[in-house]
């Protein structure tokens, strides 16, 4: 069977889901399991804030396994508050660490995502860090021991698809240096996933493109498909691009003939 | 049940597979099963020449529908005997037309396309056309009553994905004028299917990517996934790609604090 | 002297302009010096039915060398009663062919085009017709003996630019069997005119992204330099894109050292 | 007139050029000039070690404003030396940043660059970073007091084009938070550096496209009209691109009719 890991934990399921912006409960709960996620994010900073949406959202989403994650921290330090919270309201020691201080593209910190994942490492966190496509960066946080590196295909919500692929691919190629890499924000599409996976990197993170379409159940399930597609084929070995054409069915030197004429 | 059709026939599969370049029948029939593929398409002036690999094939594709097509025509007229050929053979009035006077980058001739099509519809065939992604030809040849029409993404065989983007756009806006489209020709990837989908385009064929993969039962199944996904999400009703960033987990405002500082 | 030739007539100017839209025809007028163009073309229908801008036309151009165009026609036999007009009206039997049956993309129609160009050349025009970007359409103008083919970028005043690359790198690497390739349609920046130089291809034809910029005449002088930009770029022979990255400045092996340690 | 500034220094062009690679000096001066460069880049490490291509560089530019750089420098502290060394050498206190210990792919490291900014910075240098498409990190330098923040396209050397697009947009539109930004790195036509301009960024870093193309100097007059080509059309006021297509010349409801028919 086809699985990866986030620390020593065997994950079947490539998608990873948001918990933000879905309509209620409900919505969102069927679509965790249209999505067949098994790891679903939550921003500690608005549960604890009992922020709309998030009032009982951590019962909302038992047996589930949850991912707390750091969003509303600028710094490091309020990183570290976050992620310790977080540890505290879930019993979870997995963070998913966002720094980010620029509210307009929601762009994260290198600097401080560095300092604040060196940190909850040593406090016994496993860390997934959100990061820009920047494969030195990312080796830095893989030789500090996080779980994963999450590197942004564009800005957080934007749907804007699979932006930043030539560095990108970058990652794929270094992928025997580097954690597992699971490509967070911006995915708007199936095919969008479809495309990170077949690039062999090992995993999406989807919120807004699921909990913002018209049917959130029905896009989950369509995810669910498109990651899946994404991964068999980059096992199944493509076809390399070809310069020129090639015919399905070459026919030079075939002479017309026969009953139809 | 999500279904489309050609001509009277209902299909539930939004994937036609092409028989040309499997290893072997058994990869192919495999590889058939895999994608749910119930059209299959096979080039008739191959089989009538007993090229290799096209011994038995009629045969090896029994309880598959067959879309007979004019592979190796150049011009209207042989495409005219390549498709009453594939009629006697087959016992199929269904024929994708390729009319193909270019050896290099296998381009599409419009200009015989719709000469041929209105004869093979004068002749009662049901007509499948192959052409560039030209909307005025298209509407010419839904007006001649064709029953699909099937513009390409990129050379056939290149597998360079959906370089036609733009005006295969157009085709989308303008579904109501058009029968069913199919796109046909250049897609290399699931993610490149799932893209045609999304985009409320009605199906893709592909040969090449698949017969070509080193699994190509595995991949087979990936492009099935793939289309499916890009159905679902095509139906589920994608958010629109937003001009800015959008927090997952806004917390403007939020103050921090609780259990764990 | 870097040239091409429309007919006999040789040109160093690789950017054809449009007359229409501009604010009047003093803006127009410095717009084509500022462009350094040779050649411009006019929408003969709109003069003759005297609309708004045209008026005065075709005096406002004296001195520059106009190519009619057929602008209006939906078929060839309009496309012929236009050009036969322009030629009455400006003594010039140039005539770029644009037949377009669709007012909301304006796209050309291969079939109606294909016809007119025959017409015309049998009447001792000089046809530039506008097509799609198909080669084998373009193919045969060629061998009917047009002057240019003359395909689209993306529709008319988008202003998308180089949307259909994949296939005008086939009209690039075909060109030994084509006349002058003049990429019209569809171009919104000079950039997008250097790439088209760029790809070897002969010229382009702006009008909408100058006459509508915020200063025209500026943004023709900035055309201007992109054509020459992307065709010295291909005269000069570029460097082949890479797979790696490659050090400008290769250090490997360099010890550091020296006064300022 | 249109300048632009690095620390007090008014600049013309918008095109700095890099020294390495070159066949020999004179084509090196001569592709200068065509470029119409006011700052050259010069890698101190190799004219320190006296690498091949580098003995009598210094003196080989004379009267072009040097522009130091650190390459070779894979942590703050060799960049330090290397800066130092170069003031030393050519008296010039500006210092292009590189840090970048990837071997690779030439990827910058956003930590170590940061840190050597702020002790560059504290020397008195004026400090011109090459960094990742990071927009934080640019505004971290920004704060520090950096002369620009010089982003990369795609990989040095690659010549793949404006590959981070997407994420130089959102440097485009916080330009009033940050210095200069000259895009450098990847580039490999003029159609790549006028798109840069266009995007309204103030300039870009060229080298391997001009030393390695087969003319060089016809080259760099080509980069230096691509250059001009984006500036101007971004001071025009471009049109913005449309929905749909617009016709150059509108002729709806005009009657077809005159002498022609």
């Amino acid at each position: 069977m086809d699985t990866w890991k986030v620390g020593d934990v065997e994950l079947r399921s490539r998608l990873i889901l948001g918990s933000g912006k879905f309509r209620d409960f409900g919505v969102m709960r069927e679509a965790i399991q249209a999505a067949g996620a098994e790891v679903v994010t939550v921003a500690i900073r608005r549960v604890e804030a009992r922020m709309p949406g998030h009032v009982g959202l951590l019962e909302a989403l038992e047996g589930v396994r949850l991912l707390p994650n750091t969003a509303g921290a600028r710094t490091a330090e309020e990183a570290l508050r976050i992620a310790r919270l977080g540890r505290a309201l879930t019993g979870e020691r997995w963070v998913k660490l966002e720094v980010i201080p620029d509210p307009t593209y929601l762009l994260p910190d290198p600097v401080e995502t560095l300092k604040a994942a060196e940190a909850l490492l040593a406090e016994g966190f496993l860390v997934l860090p959100y990061i820009g496509p920047d494969l030195v960066l990312a080796r830095r946080l893989a030789q500090l021991g996080t779980a994963t590196v999450m590197p942004l295909a564009a800005p957080i919500g934007s749907g804007w698809g699979v932006k930043t692929r030539a560095l990108l691919e970058l990652f794929a190629r270094e992928r025997a240096s580097l954690p597992p890499v699971v490509v967070d924000a911006g995915l708007g599409l199936p095919s969008h996933a479809a495309e990170v996976l077949e690039l062999g990197l090992d995993a999406v993170l989807v919120n807004t493109a699921i909990a913002e379409a018209k049917d959130p159940v029905a896009m989950a399930e369509a995810f669910r498909l498109g990651v899946e597609a994404g991964r068999r084929a980059y096992l199944a070995g493509p076809m390399p691009p070809r310069e020129g054409a090639s015919p399905s069915s070459p026919t030079e030197g075939v002479p017309l003939g026969g009953p139809g004429r």
